[in-house]
């Protein structure tokens, strides 16, 4: 591979000046520019980004904090993210947390001491990165002085419960994401605000994390502690897969026995059966937005602080259509 | 932050001596050694990486490329190769190529340009890096010559045409994933192998893709295709999931009137109505497995050039049970 000073050579100019010209960062004249360009090209000189990334005390790669890399709703965003980064000529270096603080913090610490020009952070964790880092979180959000982009968990919420309750529940349990999970919080407090309204009873049942390894064994709890319940508005797809699942497997009908909706539109919950209702947040452009923003930070365009997204609702199979009626 | 100057000021000895004692790279006296290591830690120095690659030549980072990360086996695969990253103290820069071959060629430069340690890849286009990072091949492997986990895909075929043979077929299609990537021919080969020695009668049916984007469109296209057919080996469950959603939609039963075996045992094949049978590849230890190698060669250690894995079939309700007979 070939050497700065080697295009210096060819082009007949110092290697000072090929540095200023490649890392655009001083003076260079017109014609000393054409003859470094086409030096570049013909020796197919690639800069070595490890010296230029100590040069410029940042580098070509954003880190990427996912809270469980197995929900099929994060790779959606690591999707959008690295689109974006791609387009950018940028790398993303990826860390899955899985809800583990510690496993968080060396994360953040490697993401600084490699100079990541920025981060984007869907793990809800650590809140602050220091040394001016850009950062931008993306669904999990606690402090809302910060960059981020989100979906209206509350509307979400409110949206789960009102297309529950047009499929005429008896009693209702809301799932409830681990308390210390804004998007939790917020979504029990919409669907509540709805459900308070209505006389249908519900109950509250809490899981301890939305990781999707815990999905079969939630199932089974929440299906052995409520017996006289016939509707269930889950935190996300994948409880709500396991929960179809474990109710088929004790010869409960779904819809008709058991009713649920959602939450993610997770890919591959439309391929179920039967097909699954649900909020649908919409994964890719919370990653693509999110990166959008991070970028203009990164170029000190001026930004919105935050866009919140809209969820919407899928519906699909497993709620009971208005009319039909529990039969047996 | 602490500065490295500062660090050798506190513990009283040269800059040059601090960076010998953290960098492991030559001779620093005992008692030296101590007083750094407490300095170090009294001041939480952390060093700077990007300064640390440039003067050892690598960073603490491998590369990942995946060929489709919307396919929740490949992050099955990535999570495997993460966890050995955070036990060595690494950081892996993921590239999603999804088949674009200038897309893959990007990645390979910014890898090389970071100074990556080393590179896992489970794409099958580019099979050489150049500059002596060290390679381990995942899944998809072309050159026999290179380190690689893979899974003994032939016999993956194979297990695939016997199990659809004890669930008596009529007619089987056997869907070819794209002939440039190896694992697709070998399974082919496998299948055939069996099918060939059956009285049964099959077709090919292609796929441009192994994409999870491309599923559903494909499964129109073949039960389009093939009207008088009642068995599928499918060349993955993304893809057989949609023919049976498909297949449902156009009033077909499964596995009554159209049965079908997977290949993966992708997360949540099991949360399917009826559930998937399918040949299983262990996708985390595939990870796993690859990266331990990947860490062995970096640190010099001696290794097996190759290890493969082996598929086992996982019965579900996709396949009509022995005996069964096909009604109406």
């Amino acid at each position: 591979m070939a050497t700065i000073r080697e295009v210096a050579d060819k082009a007949g100019v110092s290697v000072a000046t090929v540095s200023r010209a490649i890392n655009d960062s001083g003076y260079v004249g017109k014609e000393a520019k054409r003859k470094i360009m086409k030096a570049v090209k013909e020796l197919n000189y690639k800069p070595n980004e490890v010296a230029r990334s100590l040069y410029q005390k940042s580098s070509k790669m954003i880190g990427l904090l996912l809270p469980d890399i197995a929900n099929p709703f994060f790779p959606l965003i690591a999707k959008g993210v690295e689109d974006v980064a791609q387009e950018k000529g940028y790398m993303v270096l990826l860390g899955n947390v899985e809800g583990d603080s510690h496993r968080e913090q060396k994360y953040i610490d490697f993401f600084s001491q490699y100079n990541v020009s920025g981060v984007l952070s869907a793990s809800s964790e650590a809140q602050t990165f220091g040394k001016g880092i850009p950062i931008v979180f993306l669904d999990r959000v606690k402090d809302r002085k910060n960059f981020f982009v989100t979906v209206d968990h509350f509307k979400g919420g409110q949206l789960a419960a009102q297309t529950i309750l047009k499929s005429k529940p008896r009693k209702v349990v809301i799932m409830v994401g681990p308390r210390h999970v804004d998007v939790a919080v917020d979504r029990l407090q919409g669907a509540e605000s709805i459900l308070n309204e209505s006389q249908i009873d519900y109950e509250l049942f809490e899981t301890r994390t939305y990781q999707a390894e815990d999905a079969e064994k939630t199932a089974e709890e929440l299906l052995n502690n409520f017996e006289n319940i016939d509707s269930i508005i889950a935190n996300n797809d994948i409880f709500a897969l396991a929960i179809i699942k474990e109710a088929l497997k004790r010869g409960l009908r779904v819809p008709e026995d058991i009713q649920i909706i959602g939450y993610d539109n997770t890919p591959f919950s439309n391929f179920m059966n039967p097909q699954l209702t649900t909020v649908a947040q919409p994964g890719y452009e919370i990653g693509y937005e999110a990166a959008q923003i991070l970028f203009k930070i990164i170029d000190k365009e001026t930004v919105h602080k935050s866009v919140s997204l809209e969820p919407y609702v899928i519906e699909r199979e497993s709620l009971r259509k208005v009319g039909e009626q529990k039969n047996g």
